[in-house]
């Protein structure tokens, strides 16, 4: 299937390496951060920022820091979880993940160093009012932290050595990836002053694409083939992972994809016809084949 | 030698535990923060910022969240660099480091979480103006990220399998403990409104007291003793650590220490009688035992 959003995608590509391009930044540390933004990637969060903000009229000039911050964080989130300590990965993308590339300590500072710059570049942001920007560093580091993806990351943890039920296992993806999806819609929907009303449901769709992509990842690390993921095939498996198909089979989480695919068309509907691009994404993401 | 400042060291040790009141930060991760937070220290960051901000007129009500989300970015930055990828610590200030007490991936987990956290306190803080919460966050993010702390870091990695000078030493500090502790007293200035003529004093008052405080660091691995100290001495020494005490000499440290301090006490002149409690705090540090 076509990208929908390749030319977002090229957009948000051909953003990421200015914010690297500050000229103190010690050269290995910046390489290493550079390797990592742009492995590629499906810059999903980015471009529901983009999106989301642009259907709701706002301008995308005002969006793309923000969009590209929050890229920055997803990426912090994937270095550090790829190291010995953590997943223990060594492909990403079917490339060679951070730590592999360099050492251990370069992938934990190059982590540590863009989630710094992630909020620096929102909050140094002149196209967006300070109010703005505020409540976007408030929301971002709120999904992103002790709350949010890192209580995910520690929960996801906790299960491997343990069987969990459905609902811990979506707790924690809502707390691992959810959060930052849905911080991601609600951002491009602050930045085009979006209505309360617009907002509670943008966040609510954010929360059920958020679940569809996981449940779509669990069922292509089983039904997939490793050239296509980029990673090796039936890796959760291996490490002992609780996925939504070791406890609802492939074909009770097929039937969990398709009500998530329905509850997050039906928080979309609401906005209308305005509401197309977020549609067609959902979809893209619920079919994907990687 | 008395602790002059024992008094903002409790209000801040009292104040940092609330942060981590959230309710739903899963329970072990929310343990591993506070241990590495509640840990101790000297709390230098945090009282730079509270006596800054008072002797510029400045209420400590407005002052006391962002001192605690330095000191949160602070001991972020220990957790990991004594991960055994990077310095391989074992004992901080007499107490197991916290990758020891729990595991690495923990660490790597509540010291992300900690930066986040610091991060969403200061742009929460309703008694600051949306102005000043953005100043404060773009300013200490740069101070931490990839041209701050974290390229300090770098820098610091990098020097240890070679020779190198002084002046290289001194700019890996100045990245590594300058920055933060320069925007610990800027941030204490933009809360009291201070002047930009006083903003560049206390900056530059900042790094003289960041890199004194380095060198009396390396001559306490030198001359100090573990039980003191609360870590190993000589541990400088047999990580081939370049030190001020390698390059220099131990009476060459002491008089570029000296140095420092009339550095130091001269950024203050400006600010007149106001700076006493700056002063006194340069003399604890310059002339402390551990």
């Amino acid at each position: 299937m076509a990208d929908p959003h390749s030319g977002l995608k090229d957009l948000i590509e051909a953003q990421l390496p200015a914010y690297l391009d500050t000229g103190s930044t010690p050269a290995v540390l910046k390489e290493a951060m550079q390797y990592a933004l742009m492995a590629g990637g499906k810059r999903i969060r980015p471009i529901l920022v983009l999106l989301t903000n642009e259907l709701l009229g706002g301008s995308q000039r005002q969006a793309i820091d923000t969009a590209c911050a929050i890229e920055m964080i997803h990426t912090y989130s994937l270095i550090h979880d790829d190291l010995p300590a953590m997943d223990n990965d060594e492909l990403r993308r079917g490339m060679p993940t951070l730590h592999v590339k360099y050492d251990d300590a370069i992938a934990i500072l190059a982590g540590d160093a863009l989630q710094s710059l992630a909020f620096e570049t929102i909050a140094s942001d002149q196209q967006l009012t300070d109010s703005k920007r505020v409540w976007l560093v408030r929301t971002i580091a709120a999904a992103a932290g002790p709350r949010g993806m890192v209580a995910g990351q520690m929960l996801d943890m906790e299960g491997e050595s343990q069987d969990i039920g459905g609902d811990a296992l979506a707790e924690m993806h809502n707390r691992k990836t959810g959060d930052l999806i849905s911080a991601s819609v609600m951002a491009g929907a602050c930045i085009a002053d979006a209505t309360d009303a617009e907002q509670q449901h943008l966040k609510a769709f954010g929360y059920s694409l958020g679940l569809a992509f996981q449940i779509r990842d669990d069922l292509l690390d089983v039904t997939g083939d490793t050239q296509t993921l980029g990673k090796p095939q039936g890796s959760d498996l291996r490490q002992n992972k609780n996925t939504f198909t070791t406890i609802y089979g492939i074909e009770g989480a097929k039937a969990r994809l398709d009500t998530l695919r329905i509850e997050a068309l039906k928080s979309l509907e609401p906005l209308g016809q305005r509401a197309e691009p977020l549609i067609a994404l959902t979809h893209f993401i619920v079919d994907r084949i990687h």
